[in-house]
């Protein structure tokens, strides 16, 4: 049988060929007598004591091998395409506390690579490949500004290291799905889809915000497998909406929701590294008011723009200003905003209300690499700037799309004693949502060959939120 | 209103006092002079992306203030007693992602600390105290061999400063539990063990390990507010209970559970920093079979000794032989091991079967520093050599109560071979009881004047367990 990870009947087989795939791509793309060599993450102690984090597997290695543990090491032999997986040689000792040790040959069968050594032989192994150049992993995060951890052992001297070849090479490879990834991401997107359902039947006023989170994060993982979310929670419910960022350990998820707020839950689980990212804006009550409901229908008709819009070939720049453009006719529509569309474009206007970009690639990093690759078009200036890609779609990437619409106070402010932003805005009206939040919509999209397939299944417009949520009553968590 | 941090209503109000009260104890065992300066925890990215695991507070840090922020420091004057934090000055944008950002003021609020300053200014600060000598902190973690990590500061170079003072000091004050500090463990361990009693009306045969893990987190965060566990959930079902660190990455709770199997669930939430480590063992079906039965009640038997013998007074290593000779009779008594208890102990029968320490102290880490402090008896050497202390037992420890009994064939094997050991064992009965896994029982005690004080609230008996889970029908989790 082929060799596949899951989490056990009822969640996705997982097939090593997704992995086995990943590398023969990226062996078209380098040349004979060139070895890829990737280190994989090591476990993470809480500071000085002798408990862990939960391991998670560095992004690009699972994108070459799909390898659960840590302290592990893949090597690619371009010529003969021979993957070869370095594992740890633990002390006999360690069976008592970590269980039954897999052999060479039970790990070779369990991620179906071609050889398997332990760490301790890799000079050796690696030398009898002798290769004209090792290829190591080292570039930037063009999110976080860190940069990728380069493979290293004892004896890496005595080869020829290149370490630039191979990250555009493999970044550019990770932006591009493969139909087995797609597979993993639609599986991903529909878990944490139903869990936001879930969590919009089980929403009241009198919760407190983490005991939603709570819901979703047992959804993920006792329904769906997911043992991780993709990222911390944010779960923000009235003004917390308007924090972008909200959830973190010093507001960690804990107001009560009242009545009249508008819920913002941001929260996506993982499946064998891959992650989902969605949104769901919704009234605590289950009713929107009009006010809710005309900024939500702004939030909503920029989503419906651009996925209308998306398609290989245009650029993601553009779909941020047709965002943009959709949201703030519909704000001045609704009498929150005077004056001309473009000319608040043109002065920023678009950037009070939504304060960051239309969205993200996404895979196996939750803000998926590759945004900004050296063949790629530079980071913006001006609003444009907290883009995370300007790049040219094309078939295969997997994005977020997620407007938004906050009413920040520190950025309302400093629009309303700004001549140039402030005759846009009726302020008397804009005083009666500031303290109200936010709203944003955000679906995982994969570009396909002439447009977009919405992986994303959950209530978005008002009338399908307003219907869901009045079946709260048949909410049952098991 | 007194300060205090909680999640909300119905969940635990834990007093700023808790931690003024541990810093006039360490102030206390200082002198004049002495300026205490600890550096708490820093946010951790996931590799080298802009994704960061949720923050958790170093204990030390957290025993100091119960500060929830990263990259602060806090220093303590023992003269004048007074304690200055050190917040990092945020930029002002950061509000738009991370929410309004707090003040000097209101942090010196909601933490009740006589200074607020930030971190940009901690040499000037510290100068103006005029410190004779700066106490940092630095020693060895006696479970991981790790060391704790010492404040650093640009400008430390013109103090000086003193790392061998502290370490002790906090460390034996962190051993004895405050009247304060055992609410708070009262608290979680009441959460855990409610969460462990949904768990096993939820149990049953054809459920995968990590769905029960699920519904514990779910409990101990939506209902108690702990957003952390303790540990990573240790949910060994049928064999994996042998396993005694199962759940990690590479075995992550992902096997079926079977109709026959015991369930090992070693699982314990955290609330403000506090632990909780709490084991249950139950037969997934809900009726233990006359094997299970045997097992189970030696290990009951044991534990049931500890809990009536330990005091004040007491050697730890001598609960350790307690717990081993009432298992040993047990088993012995049941007809699965032959000849002298004394003998058996003499000859290491009571590691093949339970390789793990008797149980360990607990507070603000799951195991909790002080265990082999310079005062204290020393690690003994020979099948002691487990234990993570050998302490005399205080009024205000806490500490684990666990003993456990497993079949574990490499363990067995080693000693069916080993003439010293082989001839106590049945091994004709042994044999039907090799792949069963294990049993482990696991309670969190406190240390008072006279004996014990259990903090854990879980069915214990066979017939308690099985009148539990008989309830199982009726297990809801919302």
């Amino acid at each position: 049988m082929a060799a596949f990870w899951s989490m056990g009947p009822l969640t996705l087989e997982v097939p090593m060929s997704l992995f086995a795939k990943n590398r023969q791509r990226l062996a078209e793309k380098l040349q004979d007598g060139q070895v890829v060599l990737l280190q994989g993450g090591e476990d993470i102690s809480h500071y000085d004591t002798d408990i862990q984090y939960v391991f998670r597997q560095e992004a690009y290695f699972t994108w070459l091998c799909g390898v659960k543990e840590p302290g592990c090491y893949l090597a690619l032999d371009v010529k003969t395409k021979k993957a070869h997986l370095f594992v740890p040689h633990l002390p006999d000792e360690y069976e008592v506390w970590m269980g039954k040790l897999l052999t060479c040959d039970q790990f070779k069968k369990i991620y179906a690579v071609d050889e398997v050594h332990y760490v301790e032989d890799i000079a050796k192994v690696l030398k009898s490949l002798n290769p004209e150049k090792l290829l190591t992993l080292s570039g930037p995060n063009t999110d976080s500004g860190l940069t990728a951890k380069e493979a290293v052992f004892e004896g890496i001297d005595e080869f020829t290291v290149d370490n630039e070849i191979l990250f555009p090479t493999i970044a550019e490879l990770r932006v591009i799905k493969t139909p087995e990834e797609i597979e993993v991401m639609r599986y991903v997107c529909k878990v944490s889809s139903d869990a936001h359902k879930q969590v919009m039947l089980y929403a009241k006023p009198g919760l407190k915000e983490y005991q939603c989170e709570s819901v979703f994060l047992d959804h993920c993982y006792r329904v769906g497998g997911c043992r991780h979310v993709s990222y911390t929670c944010i779960c923000g419910s009235g003004q917390n909406a308007a924090t972008l960022h909200y959830g973190h350990a010093a507001a960690p998820n804990s107001k009560m929701i009242e009545d009249g707020d508008l819920c913002l839950f941001d929260m996506g689980g993982n499946y064998a590294g891959y992650a989902a990212d969605i949104t769901c804006t919704f009234p605590a009550n289950g009713k929107f008011t009009e006010d809710q409901k005309l900024v939500y229908e702004a939030v909503l008709a920029a989503r419906d723009a651009v996925v209308r819009e998306a398609k290989p070939g245009v650029l993601w720049t553009d779909m941020h200003l047709t965002a943009n453009r959709s949201m703030l006719q519909h704000l001045k529509d609704g009498g929150l905003l005077f004056g001309s569309v473009e000319d608040m474009i043109e002065n920023g206007v678009g950037a009070i209300l939504q304060p960051h970009g239309l969205g993200h690639l996404i895979g196996l990093d939750v803000h998926d690499v590759g945004g900004y690759l050296p063949h790629c078009p530079p980071r913006p200036s001006g609003p444009l700037a907290r883009l995370r890609t300007a790049r040219r779609l094309q078939a295969g990437m997997a994005l977020t799309i997620e407007p938004g619409c906050y009413f920040i106070d520190k950025l309302l402010d400093r629009a309303q004693s700004n001549p140039s932003q402030a005759r846009f805005f009726n302020w008397s009206r804009v005083a009666s949502f500031r303290g109200c939040g936010g709203v944003r919509i955000e679906d995982d999209v994969l570009i396909t060959e002439d447009g977009v397939e919405n992986l994303t299944f959950v209530p978005r417009t008002v009338a399908e939120i307003e219907e869901h949520m009045s079946t709260g009553a048949n909410f049952k968590s098991i």
